[in-house]
């Protein structure tokens, strides 16, 4: 029997998932606050429901897109004991605490329950380029990952813990691509300075980008996790120096660079933990607080 | 008649900027302090000259890719007057200053002059795939941009200033690349914290920094070109709140999280000067330390 879908909030993005899933043939249902957001949906043989109840009552998975915990909470209190026997796929983003809090509550519904992290947006739903981080119970993946791997087919499960997915999103979203952006206006301000567009530093930056997805790929893997701290490329002592010139250059242009201060202090920590002959990622050795004089 | 190309360094970069020229068709011949190094290229038909004088004697263009402006100046002050009708095209990553001053030594000679920022690896070289920022002279772009597009597909021309490629050099592999890698480091660790391996978090930052340079492109360029700071996506503010959790995430985590507090300090200065309803651009426009209160 055909797995039956159960979308909860139609904004730009569960209008998407329910989209993407009805056009690859699933029995799809969904509800929203707004009745309106569902008619489109309707019209493209998505049963709208009435009632978060009536949604949920025949589907195999349910699929939670609503902005956050506190709506989420309110809509599924009253309903929970239906949540039985179904998979409750969590698509809101939180802290690590709310989506273990979260799976707890359903499991003792006795649903059992991935949680999962949007990784792009409403438009790459549905395409190769698509990708949704899942974790949780490891049955659910098992039974239900080929359905979900329809929403995008750079797709993953993380592991068990619930909270994966929320903090590979902390890291992701927050400390990779949050700081890069910010690096980016940064580096843009600093080439304002000399009469340098940001068009001209755009396609730069998205050069240098394929360099270090390169890198991540072929050193930073190898290094963090086998363990292989040594170089023969440049070293972090020879980092440090140029990272202090280019932050010279761009105090003396006026700018505050208070993300190339954090670098340079990072690296700092990692040359007096004693890594300076060692690579740049020694840094990740020396990240965490109590570690940082070790 | 040909250009007649000197290649003057013969380590990994300069050889393969030589290879590429002799593989053209160019003229070339080439010095490097180290006579063994010129074996493998005269071997191809490049003139391994005996002396700094004789390689430049009949060249057109001469490109200087040793180790730094020491070498560089003690290699060029006895031939200065050599360099009379000549572009020197130097490959030598430095400061904006020292760009500016050995801009000045040359033209007193009476050459034209290049600088250029090697933005890609050796391998790179001679491929669409390689870059290099070029700036100085226009006279010299007009006449051997064509020959000097030959060492990359996506080399670009930046303007008359020379210290414009150093300074390009400095905004994006210090600003950008390396804050942006330094920030997968942090998140690496981060993610270590719950088991996360970095061959998990690898894939996905590529992912999203194709999404970045989407972003880029699309928005950054935009607003800071064109100074549209309005947005009908998150604001300001709302990048404000998620850092801030985002981060306190990872300090509670143990993490000493020095780039995503720095990233925070960037946007909460934004938000002081009046931009929360402003898009995350905005931060452009208090990076400088004299507008930080404006």
């Amino acid at each position: 029997m055909a797995t039956k879908i159960t979308v909860l909030g139609a904004g730009l993005m569960g209008s998407a998932i329910a989209n993407c899933f009805v056009r690859r043939g699933y029995s799809v249902s969904a509800w929203n606050r707004t009745r309106e957001r569902l008619a489109p949906l309707e019209r493209i043989g998505i049963v709208a429901a009435p009632s978060v109840g009536a949604a949920i009552s025949d589907s195999d998975v349910v699929f939670l897109i609503v902005s956050n915990y506190e709506v989420a909470g309110k809509l599924l209190e009253p309903i929970g004991a239906q949540l039985k026997g179904k998979v409750l796929v969590n698509g809101i983003t939180g802290t690590a605490r709310e989506a273990r809090t979260f799976a707890a509550a359903a499991r003792a519904q006795g649903a059992t329950y991935l949680d999962a992290s949007i990784m792009c947006f409403p438009v790459d739903i549905g395409t190769s380029g698509g990708m949704i981080t899942y974790c949780g119970d490891e049955s659910a993946w098992i039974t239900h990952g080929p359905t979900l791997l329809e929403l995008g087919g750079k797709s993953t499960y993380l592991g068990t813990d619930p909270a994966l997915a929320n903090i590979m999103d902390a890291a992701i979203s927050g400390a990779f691509f949050n700081v890069a952006l910010g690096g980016f206006l940064e580096a843009a301000a600093f080439g304002a300075t000399a009469g340098l567009r940001a068009s001209a530093l755009a396609p730069i930056a998205i050069h240098v980008m394929e360099l270090l997805g390169r890198i991540l790929t072929e050193e930073a893997v190898q290094a963090i996790d086998h363990s292989r701290y040594g170089t023969d490329q440049a070293t972090l002592d020879i980092y440090v120096e140029a990272v202090r010139r280019w932050r010279s250059e761009m105090l003396d242009a006026g700018q505050r660079s208070a993300l190339m201060t954090a670098n340079l202090h990072n690296l700092e920590v990692a040359q007096a933990a004693g890594h300076g002959q060692g690579s740049i990622y020694t840094q990740f050795l020396t990240a965490s607080v109590d570690r940082r004089k070790s």
